[in-house]
Parts: structure tokens; C-alpha cells; sequence
């Protein structure tokens, strides 16, 4: 695109059918439709988006539930024949903004909601500048460096206040927060030992090798409870829950007494609400016996710390103490038409760390 | 008996088999076995005590689970061929007390661990002196003025920190420890509602007027989870929960965001643990989105505060605010003999308030 011929319409991916299963592609009732819609011109204070990465969030599937109460979620439904809801790192193409800071200027690029659209007209008070860190990714201020960070920062200080006499268990270890989870337990709170559970030889490998988890165990194989019972020998005080379902059953019984578990996802049944069975908790009796303290969290209520905690993270980095390299995201590149299966990969445990669309 | 011939020996029951299910009282492999026994002669500072009045406590059910792990239980599990563990009030009949006090003197009442013997030597250390509240049955002090008032009292004030713009709903309403919270939380915390479940019609009706809550919920109703929700219109801040499973799973879906949860109890799963279908929770994901905190105690880390709150108790039980009269209690007279039959009723939901059982 030249300097000069500026879009004047967007392609849109809007939601047209509420999923009660695995959201659909085709058929008669696609989860998703594309569209086309002309931009409205720009008023004050107001930024033209070129969207360059998509971030892809498990939380997004909670979004879109029909069986989600409007005010028990904590945000708004996506409603219906509306634009899918996302975050992206995007390219300002043009700006009507009246006080111009360098870090809103034409060129540049920020982190904004701009749904999943190709273009976006936003409120410059909407979007963040991206703070300039050239040897990294920009990719990485929507996950590592971004909310994913964020979350699993606010997770495991505020909510089950891990410390160094801490022994943490991760779940989702090879995932976008519980990859940040493990390397911070680890390397920035220096807790006493930290174990990852993730799904398969090769990423339990991984969050050992590169994150530097002291053990991972892989809840795919077999005699996962005999091997999670052996590296939890002596109990652990923290456990940091990315996927609820049958690995939390298991962790109630390796806590030790008033031990915290800060409840971050719940991802095993966020397809399944149609034939929702439920987490099933056998060892809920440990909740009384063992005084275990078990908060949910949501990292928007965090919000207010998230340039510190960036600011953390980028030093943390920059000291060697975690990776936000390539392995911690996976930055699918994909035509426009392809954001919605590309997004479906979430639910097919195929990714290492961070799922992101790249537009081409 | 007269005040020469104190006795030599005693009954006692004694644990022979750890059940999976609902305890069993007969056949080949019963629960409990009564055995006669020799005492013990006196050392120093001991007492040889009569028992009067029995406890009988959910809790027990877990005591002699055969699945519990020794040390994922806040006391060690009672072990086979010894006598089942018990609170009760007894009589002392003699002593070696050197430094004898009014309170321990030979005739006196105290609590006391003497399972269920009909005589036991128990070092002085080991009870607690009954205060003098003539006005007030001694049974009480097992019960409402003993444990189960400060276990309503510990997870109201210390877990759940319910306050007087808090809505409270209690499970278990009419049940031991249920009965005191719901008083506790209307008419000492001046909760500004207080909402009870209970199973059945009658009791739900003993509930609001005898206890003052301002609603009862019947569980058994058909339409339980439709008048819980009418119940709670505006949802809750706090939930204490005295009885874990369907139950727990409707009251995540009720709770305001930041609320919180006490667990004191899971007796719907107490007897099913062969088959233990655990407590499946289809509302987990409120968990997160609503941001609630889930705690469980025991009281026994409370035990530092007894005495004080056993003062507030009788203190408020003076000025009308609550009622600890046979309302709040089922005595149960029976024989030595029938000491684990009336226990059974625990597990069939017709007691009101705290079952005692009254020897004769």
C-alpha cells in the first residue's frame, strides 16, 4: 500500500452462531462469518489501525459462550453479528490525534483491540504505544511481555503469593502464561522448586531444557498420578492452575497444608459446555483437611501494575533470567480468511507458548 | 454406684473395620466391636471419669476412612482395634490431682476426649472444666457453647469475614453447625441477610423462626436450583458451606464477584467413597470469572480463641440474640450398647442441631 491510498473498507470475521461444542468453520451454522464494511472516517483524536498480529486466547472461547450469564463473565459477550474480539498489535496508518507524542505517530506500532479485523478506526486513548526494545519481537508485548506476562506475574505473587521457601507446581507449562509461570517462579522469585505438567515428552523436555523447571510431568502418559505423586514427594505449597479438570483433582492432593491455588483457567471444558460434565474433584476433601486456599483470578484487575511488570519482564530478559524468545510464542502466518482456523488451534494442544497470527 | 465402689472395668467399642461406605453395624465385617476392658490405676494428676454425654460429629466419618492418607488428615486417622475417638462430657469420680482445683474436684463436669468408653483415665491436662452456666444443659458444651458454635464462629468471622453488608447463605442450616452460623451471622455479625439451606419443609420453617434467618431454601424441593437463584437475587458475598457437592456446585453460580467461600464440611460424600463420584462442579469457571476465594478449615487452629468465643456466646445466648435451647440439639438416650447405632443417625438427616447421645 502507498503512503497515499489509505483503505476505505475492512474485511471482518463477525461471530453469527454462539458455540455450545468446538466452534464450527462451515456448515450450516458457522461460529464465525466474514464480512466487508466501509470505515467510518476518523474524528478527533482518533488512530486508522493496520492490524499486523493477532493474539489467540483461550480466553476467548469464554467470550463467545451461549450459556455465559451477561454480568458473570468479566467482560461483556461478544454479541452476536459483531466483530470476534481480540487483541492485536497494530500499525498506525493514519491519526487525527491533536497532541502528537512520538509514540503515537504514523508508523508506529501499538497493542490495541482491534477485533479481527484488518482495519480499525480506535480512540488513541484505547490503544498502548509499544515500548521500544528493538532486540525484541513485537509479537511478544501481546503474550511473554504483554497480558500473558501480566497474568502469570499477578498469579503466582498477589493470588498464591509464592515465595522462595516455596516448592510451585505449573500446569499448562508449555503454554502461553504457564511458560512465563515456570520462568518466573523460578528465576525471578527464585522459588526453592519449581515443576511444570505438560502434555508430552517433547514440551515436558522443553520446560525443563529452556524454561528451567526443576521437573515437568507429562499428564498424557500413562501412570501420570504415580509420577506427579513422585515429584510432589514432599507436598508443595503453590499450585498455579492454567487447566482445571482431572490434573487440579490430582494437585488437591499433593498440597500441603494451607496451601494456595491460584485458579488462572480452566481450559479442559471450555468446549464441552454442551455436554458440560463438570471437574470432577475426588479429592475435594483435602480443601477442608489441609486448609487449602483456592482464588480465582482475572489479570484485568492488574491492569493498573502492567508497565511495572513489563518493565520487570524486559529486565528480567535482558539479565539472561527468561527466554521470550521463539519458544515462547508460535507465530502462525496466515491470510486474513484464515484467522479463524488459525485461532482454532488453541484447542488442539499443538502450540509451545503464545499462539499469534501473523497477517499476510 | 456408690462413692466406695468406683468401677475396674469398662465397655468400650472399638474400630475392626474402616468402612468405604455407610458404616455397617452387623455381619461379618462390622465397623465397631464391643470389647470389656480393665482400667487403668491412677498415676499422677489423672482422672477417672464417667462418661455422660457423647458427641457425635460428621467428622468421626473421616477419622476412620481407609482411604485417607496418615498424613493428609488434620488428626491421625483412629487406628484398628482401638477405641473410636470421641468428645463428651463426663463425670469425674476420682483424682490424683495434687493440685486439685475447684473445677477438677470429684463430682464436677468437664469435656473430655474419652471415646466411647463408659469409663476412662485421662491425664487432667488432657480436659477442659465445664464453666458455670447453670441456666444452660451441659450437652451444650459439646455443641452450640463448644466446638460447633466456634466452628460457625471461626469460618464466619476468620474465613469467610462475613460483615454487616454482607449476604450470607449457610448449607447445612439445620444442622449443628449450620444452626449456630445462621445465628451467628444474623444476630452477633448483624449480617444483612441470611439465607439458609436445609433439606425439607419443616426444618427450612425451624430455620427462619426459630433461628431468624431471613430465607430457606428446601434442597429436597423439586425446584431447588430455580429458588435458590430467586433466593439470591442479587447474589451473595459469602458462602458457608457445611455440606460440599450439588449443592457447593449451585452456590458458585450465586456468589458476587470477590466472594468468598468457607468449607467446613462435605458430608454428601462422606459415605460413597468406594464409589466416590467426587464433587462435580459444573459452575468452576465463576471460580475465575467471578474471582471467589475458596477456603477450607478446621477448627482445631482456631482452639486458641475457645474460651474467649465461648464467652461471646454465652454472652449473646444471655441477651436473647441466640438460642442454644433443645432446638439447637437432639439428645438421644440409649445403652453402652447402642452408642454406634445412634451414631448412624448422623448419615440419615433426621436430627435438628447437634446429636448428642445421653447414656443411661
Amino acid at each position: 500500500m502507498s503512503s497515499t491510498a489509505l483503505p476505505t473498507h475492512t474485511r471482518q470475521w463477525h461471530l453469527t452462531h454462539k458455540p455450545t461444542d468446538l466452534p464450527v468453520l462451515s456448515g450450516p451454522h458457522p461460529t464465525f462469518t466474514l464480512h466487508t464494511t466501509p470505515l467510518p472516517p476518523l474524528t478527533a483524536n482518533q488512530l486508522l489501525l493496520k492490524t499486523l498480529y493477532i493474539s489467540n486466547d483461550p480466553a476467548q472461547r469464554g467470550w463467545i459462550s451461549p450459556l455465559i450469564v451477561p454480568n458473570r463473565l468479566y467482560v461483556p459477550p461478544v454479541p452476536l453479528n459483531t466483530p470476534m474480539r481480540a487483541y492485536a498489535v497494530a500499525q498506525i496508518l493514519s491519526s487525527t490525534c491533536t497532541t502528537t507524542t512520538p509514540s503515537l505517530s504514523v508508523g508506529r506500532l501499538v497493542t490495541a483491540p482491534t477485533n479481527w479485523t484488518e482495519y480499525s478506526v480506535l480512540d488513541a486513548s484505547a490503544v498502548q504505544p509499544l515500548p521500544e526494545v528493538p532486540e525484541v519481537s513485537p509479537t511478544h508485548f501481546l503474550g511473554a511481555l504483554g497480558m500473558t506476562g501480566l497474568t502469570a506475574y499477578y498469579g503466582l505473587t498477589q493470588i498464591a503469593r509464592a515465595c522462595p521457601t516455596d516448592t510451585v507446581v505449573i500446569s499448562g507449562a508449555a503454554g502461553a502464561t504457564g511458560s512465563m509461570a515456570v520462568q518466573i517462579a523460578k528465576h525471578m522469585l527464585g522459588c526453592r522448586r519449581v515443576i511444570g505438567i505438560a502434555g508430552g515428552a517433547e514440551k515436558c523436555a522443553w520446560v525443563v531444557a529452556k524454561l528451567g523447571a526443576d521437573a515437568c510431568v507429562d499428564y498424557k502418559a500413562g501412570d501420570f498420578r504415580r509420577r506427579l505423586a513422585e515429584a510432589t514427594g514432599g507436598y508443595v505449597e503453590v499450585y498455579f492452575d492454567n487447566v482445571g479438570g482431572e490434573i487440579l483433582d490430582c494437585m488437591l492432593g499433593r498440597m500441603k497444608r494451607d496451601g494456595r491455588v491460584a485458579v488462572c483457567g480452566s481450559i479442559s471444558s471450555y468446549n464441552t459446555e454442551g455436554s458440560d460434565p463438570g471437574v470432577t474433584l475426588r479429592n475435594w476433601f483435602d480443601v477442608i483437611t489441609m486448609r487449602l486456599e483456592v482464588r480465582g483470578f482475572i489479570v484485568l484487575d492488574y491492569l493498573h501494575k502492567a508497565a511495572e511488570v513489563t518493565g520487570l519482564l524486559v529486565q528480567a530478559m535482558r539479565e539472561g533470567k527468561i527466554v521470550v524468545g521463539d519458544d515462547n510464542e508460535t507465530v502462525v502466518e496466515c491470510a486474513f480468511e484464515d484467522v479463524p482456523r488459525t485461532w482454532m488451534g488453541l484447542f488442539e494442544g499443538g502450540n509451545t507458548g503464545k499462539l499469534v497470527t501473523r497477517l499476510w
